[in-house]
């Protein structure tokens, strides 16, 4: 059987995030692996770098099917983006090693977290960024994320309570920097957990607000999920790069 | 009566353009004119710099108004940002003198036109631009485009045939340029008949295609509307900045 990447991005403001659902399609995975299926004429089952919840964009994601269908990649990416809504979108399409797995292999992340920091008007990014106008302390969220480097146990930092695999994870760098009107949280990691980068970014907020004290931080590793900050609402979140 | 000047942006993707219809108020005139006229218990009449088709945004568009209202313009900009949908945003409010009126003491108009001119998707971008994945000639455009610029009967690149008033308009800046995958047609000039931009960037693209000689754009003033190119899709044009 082939083994076929797609490198793809997508505007998540309409989808319910990227998981299929069993009831309903209103999930990327689902518009992909029905396009896909219609093309192909066969089912197809699509495994994604990771998933991305309710409203999250991603510039990057990386995902791979297995096919026996003898189409050649330039003609399935014709097709594809003949079939596809305008908010998917597929940079490249390729036959990869048969032994490649979007999920397994990925070795490292990076998220950005988009704050509209401004009292301007955001109508044109305005499904790309979250709304937050208060005065926020950008140097001190980027000190605060520097003691998030390192491997630890983002227990507290995960949406899942009940989660029993482990909750340890590698943050390899972390920036928080202004951009225009913008606040850009960018973080690298080996993996994330459910929810983490905008629990991550929620927790810096409260730092940026003079809310939490940065040296509280540390304490947070292995603690519960009532000790971190609060969860940053979906739409600023967009999943930038997957490297393998 | 006081004159209040408000700075707007928008993106005009759900509208019927600027201009209120009589029969329904899907226009951006109609959204500020209700807003307005609530806020401020009294029938408010906006007068815009000009314009804007369906479809076409505005990052820079002036208005004014005359009210008896004392409310003053800081709560009336806060009400306005309350009461407005996201796609409608007010950068400024302010008394001016009474004898400002937007349209009629606008001495310059900047437009810009933005192509997508790519294989690649744009996703994040496609309410903004107009997709052409063709190859088009930058500098031949540029170059072109130079050949616009003075004062010329511009009667070829007006959409109303039977207009009564002068089709002479000056042109002072206009320039052609490649922005990562996008090409962004920019120009200035003393006022813009119906369509002119969007006829003009049609005119460009004919040339950039190499469909049109470059040498025949004098010819084009004086002339009628099919001698002069397509008109550009109305979604890759927003008015930058209005000078007074």
């Amino acid at each position: 059987m082939r083994n076929i990447r797609l490198d793809v991005c997508y505007d998540g403001t309409r989808y319910s995030g990227w998981q299929r659902q069993t009831s309903h399609d209103n999930t990327i995975q689902g518009k992909l692996e029905t396009a896909l299926s219609r093309i192909l004429s066969e089912p197809i089952e699509i495994s994604a770098s990771g998933r991305t919840d309710t409203g999250v964009h991603a510039i990057g994601q990386v995902v791979n099917f297995h096919t026996d269908a003898a189409m050649d990649c330039t003609e399935l990416l014709a097709q594809l983006r003949r079939y596809l809504p305008e908010d998917i979108g597929i940079y490249s399409c390729r036959e990869v090693s048969p032994r490649f797995h979007a999920r397994l292999n990925a070795l490292e992340k990076t998220y950005r977290y988009r704050v509209w920091n401004s009292e301007l008007p955001c109508v044109f990014e305005r499904r790309y960024v979250a709304e937050m106008p208060e005065k926020l302390d950008v140097e001190a969220m980027h000190e605060a994320a520097q003691l998030f480097l390192g491997t630890h146990d983002f227990s507290a930092f995960c949406a899942n309570r009940k989660m029993k695999k482990s909750t340890v994870r590698t943050i390899k760098a972390f920036s928080v920097e202004r951009v225009g009107e913008e606040i850009h949280f960018t973080v690298t990691g080996n993996g994330f957990l459910h929810n983490m980068v905008r629990i991550l970014v929620g927790t810096l907020i409260e730092v940026g607000r003079g809310e939490r004290e940065m040296d509280s931080i540390p304490m947070l590793f292995g603690a519960k999920r009532e000790q971190a900050g609060f969860l940053a609402p979906g739409k600023g979140l967009c999943l930038m790069e997957v490297r393998y």
